[in-house]
Order: C-alpha cells, then sequence, then structure tokens
C-alpha cells in the first residue's frame, strides 16, 4: 500500500445544477469517508477538452503533493478511448485518455525530474459493478479516485501505457518585430488570457535593447492598439482597455472596471499580435 | 443516543449568489463542527417540488448508509405545511412535508424490506430560539440535521406522522404497439430524461420478439423521429439526435456534441412516444 | 501561538466558472491540509465592495466562534490599498481595506463589548514568496488565512492599524407620515431587500398607536402599493405583490411564487416608501 492522499479534486463540465456532481462524491465518500473534495470548477465548456487541459494545469500546482485530480471532460465516454490514471512526481491525475492532460505533460516535461507513470484502468475491483456508457465520472473515475486516496497502488489498476493521447498545443510566432499569439482562455470577469508568457514577452522586447522600459510597442487585440504594460488594473481609468501579465504569467487584455471580451468583442483562438517599433 | 453520522447533503433551489446556503453551513458547522456538508444542488427550479423530487430520489443512494440528505424547496415556508425528518433503511431526510420525498418513498416500497419511520419537528430544544416565517431551511432543518448528526433519536424530535404528502408520479401508457412516457427532467446538457425505464422499454420491445435487435421501433421527440438505440453517445455524427439508455437507468433524448432541449425544442412534461413497428 | 480555528470562508465575485476559487482552495489546504473551507457565495457582482459588504455581514454571525472570513472583492488589487486582517470578538476577517467590511463594523458599534483589532498584512513570511498585481486572493489572503487557522497570532502578520475604509451606509429618512428607505440587495429569486428594519418600521407605525393591527399604510415599490405586511409568502395569491419581515430581519418585497425584479421592474438603490394614513 502507498501512502494515502486526504484530498481529491474535481474539474468537469457537468455544471452544478444537476445531480451529477453530488453523486460523484457520494461515490467517493462511500468508499473514502474521510477525504476531503474539492471542486475546482464544473463549468468547464460542454466537452471542451482544451480548456480542460487548461484548467487543470492552472490549478494542480497549487495544491499540496499527492493530491488527485479528477478531470471529467470526456466527450467519447462509452466508446474506445481509454480510462486512465496518471502519477507524476507531485500530484496524481484520473481522467479519460484523450488530450486533457496535454498541458500537465507539457510543464512535466520542462520542469520535473521523473517521467509520469500511467496506467489504464483495468481492474474491476476498483469500478462500480455496473457501468454505464454515459456516466464514467460515476462508475469509473470517482471509485478510481477514492481507492487510490485509500492508498491502493498505481499498478493494481492496470496495465502502464506510455504514449498519452496529446493535443498540439498553440505556439507563439515570432517574425522580425512581430509576435504574434493567441487568445487560449477567456474569464468570468472577460479577461482575455493568451498563450505569451511573461518570460517570451520579456525576451521580445529585450531583444533590442536591454531597458524595457524604452522600447516602443503596440498590442493589437481586434481594433484595439495598447502601447503599455500596466503594473495593477487601476492604473488605467474606468472603461480603458489595458494590457497586463496577469496571475497565470501570461499576458492578459483587459479593461478596467469592464468586461474585455464583450467590450473588444473578442473570442477564444483569436490572435493577439504585439508589434516592436524598432 | 444513536450512531452520529458524519455527512450532511444539501439540495436546494436557493442558488448560490445569495448567502443562503453558505448561512446553513454556518448554523450546522455551529452545532456539529465535524460533520462534512456535500452540495447536491441549490439549482432546483424555483419552488419545483416535482423537480426536487426527481433530484434527491437520483442522488440519495449513492451516498454513505446513515447520510443525512436536507431538502429545502419549501414553496409553503411559514404556512400550515409540516417540517418532518423521515428515516429510510439507508438514509435521512430532513424537509417539508410537501411530497419533495415521492420518488425516494416510491423506492422504498419497491425495494426495501422496512417500513420508513417519520417525525414531525416539534422539539424547540433542536431548531434555533428565534424561527421566521420565511427561511426555514437555516431556523429549522439545518439545525435539526446537525443534531440527527451528532446521534440525537428521531424520536426525540416530535411526534410520528403515518401519511407522508405524495404526489402522482406520472406513469407509463401502453397501447397495443405503442408507449408513452415523458420528459422528468431536462439536464443541463440539454438531454431530455424520460420517464421510460431500461425495464419498461426491454419489456415493451421484447413482446414481440426474443430478439430485441430484430424488433423495429421509432422513439418520437416533437417533430423527430429516431430508430435505434445508441450504446453510447460517440456513436452518433455531431449535431444528430439520438436515443440512448442514460446514466439514471432511463430512455434520454440526446444530441451528439449539441443540445437537445434547444436543438428539438422540448420542454419538460413534454411526451416521448416509442412506436413498435409488429 | 493563538487558539487555532477549523474553518475558513469564502466570499468573492470570482464565479465559480473558472479556477480561481479553486487555487486559493489548493494554497490553503497546502498550508493546513484540516482546515474546512465553506464558501458563502462567488456570486458578488464584480467589484461591488457594497454588495460585498452586505454578504459578509448577512452572513458571519451563523458561523462558529473565530472562524476566518476571507472577503475578496478587491478592484484595487495590486495598487496602494492595504490588505488587512480583522479580528472582533466572534471573527477574524481577511480582505482589502476598502469598506468591504463597513456593515459588518456598524454591528459591532452597536451590539459588542470590544473593539475590533486590526493589523496590516506585511510579513512576508506568511504570504506567497512570489506576490502578483492581479490576484491577492492568491498570494496573500488565502496564505495569510490558512497561517491564523493554523494558530500564528495577530501581531505577526503586522502592524496595528486603527481606522479602517468604511463606506457611508445608506440611511432610513422619516418626514412626518412618510418612511423612506432603499433597496439595498437583491436575492436570487428576486426578493427586493431593504435597508427597512423589523424594529424601525414598528416603530414607525406604532408612534401613532399603540395596535399596529389598527394602523392603515402603504408600502410603495415603484407603481406598486402594498397596504399589509404577509406573515409568510403563501398568504398571498401566486402572482401577487407583497411585503414581509424576511430573514434579515428587514423589510422585503416580493411576489408570491414570481420575481419582484423583473414583475415591479426594480432595481438595487430604488426607494421604497412607507406611508402611514395618520
Amino acid at each position: 500500500m502507498e501512502k494515502s492522499s486526504r484530498i481529491i479534486t474535481l474539474t468537469t463540465d457537468f455544471g452544478t445544477s444537476d445531480v451529477y456532481v453530488g453523486v460523484m462524491k457520494g461515490v467517493i465518500l462511500s468508499i473514502n469517508p474521510d477525504v476531503e473534495i474539492i471542486d475546482i470548477t464544473h463549468s468547464v465548456s460542454p466537452q471542451d477538452i482544451y480548456e480542460a487541459a487548461f484548467t487543470i494545469r492552472a490549478a494542480y500546482r497549487y495544491f499540496p503533493k499527492d493530491t488527485i485530480h479528477v478531470v471529467v471532460v470526456d466527450p467519447g465516454v462509452g466508446s474506445e478511448r481509454q480510462p486512465i490514471v496518471c502519477q507524476t512526481d507531485i500530484a496524481y491525475f484520473v481522467c479519460a485518455n484523450n488530450g486533457v492532460l496535454s498541458r500537465v505533460l507539457q510543464d512535466i516535461e520542462t520542469d520535473d525530474t521523473n517521467t509520469p507513470k500511467s496506467v489504464v484502468i483495468e481492474n474491476a475491483s476498483y469500478i462500480l459493478p455496473q457501468v454505464s456508457n454515459t456516466f464514467h465520472g460515476r462508475d469509473i473515475f470517482s471509485p478510481v479516485a477514492a481507492h487510490l486516496s485509500l492508498g491502493v497502488a498505481l499498478s493494481q489498476f492496470g496495465a502502464p501505457i506510455q504514449d498519452l493521447v496529446r493535443f498540439t498545443v498553440p505556439t507563439i510566432q515570432t517574425i522580425d518585430n512581430t509576435l504574434t499569439g493567441e487568445i487560449i482562455k477567456i474569464d468570468s470577469f472577460g479577461n482575455l488570457i493568451t498563450n505569451i508568457s511573461e518570460d517570451t514577452l520579456t525576451a521580445f522586447l529585450l531583444s533590442v535593447s536591454n531597458d524595457a522600459e524604452a522600447v516602443d510597442f503596440e498590442i493589437i487585440a481586434g481594433n484595439t492598439s495598447i502601447t503599455k504594460l500596466n503594473s495593477f488594473y487601476a492604473e488605467s481609468e474606468a472603461g480603458e482597455p489595458l494590457a497586463i501579465i496577469g496571475s497565470f504569467g501570461l499576458l492578459e487584455i483587459a479593461i478596467n472596471l469592464g468586461n474585455a471580451e464583450t467590450g473588444l468583442g473578442m473570442k477564444r483562438d483569436d490572435r493577439i499580435v504585439v508589434r516592436r517599433f524598432d
């Protein structure tokens, strides 16, 4: 038996107006009544594995070591895609092998020393006796997470699997004095979160000068041009569009005391361009 | 003193944007700080006891034995309807005697060996000193659930009551080769959940042949006709209407990667017809 | 070390569709895995410190003594406003010094014997190593609350602060036979909650007679006149506007089995007039 975990998190697209999330919690607590269950969010856009991948990656590193993260955004439920458990240096993930771990795996390749270990969930002892074709969150992922929290070893759940399904994470294009990224998430404040990290932006701006302050640039979001980087929101007037390195360490476009999604008419996957005046 | 319970669930129509649910949790934890409180949902349609009855019935069996379920969907709050505690073989329910337990009681008659025991909440020792006429979730149901979780015996709360209020659960009509049910719940994905169980559907289809596969039939939802039963969602094309036995063990009409409520223009209580081509 | 607390509540305007709330919980549990985290609400209107002040005041008194309440409605995040901890006789509050405690402090002046003690959060040992300018809920308020729950003394966090920022709470006007209050909150049922307390209303009506029942009056909400006070909602017909002392001890305008916000076309800050027919 491995060390037990006390915390299971849930990330789903089930919403909170139906019983699905409550039922998952009941299944977990029936197996391990001492676990603490934490909702990350149940409002991933329905069946959107890209958003799910962003969400779990943005959250998991803030939890205690060995927290078990259940991610159920699973348009292929009941079909051939495999249910898996993936163990990294700092956490466990229980989910479908459909790409939802793409961004977590990208992190690990960059930062961690050990290769993650994954297994396909096959052992009927750790799932519900009757498995539906529509709700593996209840029938497979919740009971597996609960047994994992009791200390069942990874190898007990099924055979190892090497290559997890991954989608291509959108990359940054830099051509001459133009850097092009895209909006990868819009939060509920309407903030436009891009895939341009603080490091990438700094390197791009400093490539012509050692003093970022001295570099002239504009950030183009649709029809709007922003020519400075805020340190905090309230530095701009109410209603004014602004650019800022947000809490994910990524460039965000926002409107102070307003909503940039509706105010600027932008949507996910739209391009954000940074132009440097050399 | 009876055995104490560790888990209290909440099912209400209070939403989560006001303080009502938080206040209920504060009241519970002030009486028993060691209980774990689980939200089933707070998004039952306002004052809809039919939906509440569906919700609690769909969830309660997945929780550990002796879990305490608080259900507050209570349009008659402050009027003559009685607050009750109902104990079954596997759970406790704390709610108004207004029909919200109709579907739970139907289950019990079918499956369980023992008759449930119910009492009217009368003992002022177990409710808040001041009882409002608008928020019994705070003043009566939460403190009673908390005391119950500490092991207070059912009989301590008040006098026994025999006949709980129940509404008539919509039934299935079978006439010749036509079975007529209805939509009893639409979930947040827009899936249309009917009152036609897998057993009922199988018996109807097999009444003319021992091989369900060989039976021709159509399922009619508004203007849409569906002529097969899916095993899983992804078996259909994106945007295609489909029929499936869902996670409640009931016939559901869905649209793969879409929303059947808006896509087919259906609403709760609408009829769903299964026609067998004999 | 002071006595540790077991419960931390969260009140924010972050919504539950993003990862922000989940991340705060991860940070808290990484510091104190044994604390129980309770959501009051995450649906305070974005950046609305008035609504946040109403919300936390309506909820905190129902929680166990020494509960830690984290309030993150913070339009000035990253600017000069100070992060604080405020300790009263019955609770701790961790928030920005921006007025969100205005109503709590008003309570304390009226009811409590001891002056609250507050400190500015300055000690880097109790916050995250990297502090962003956009998400102090994660970087400052959550870790401080978690350390507080472990028993760290108030004085350890920083220097005392005397005068907290407070906004003016809207007051009642009484001129001759007319009492004028206003709508301070509309709940998700559409109930219009006013700032007219039961005591104020009773004193106003009884100022001409010892028998409140014998006093004729009307309550004016927009174009609607209501001439009696309900004891409970169901006393009125479905769809009928009504006035009632609600669960906050305040006069509320509601529509039985309906929504007074949309039905009467009212919004927050609108005036509600009570006219006595002397």
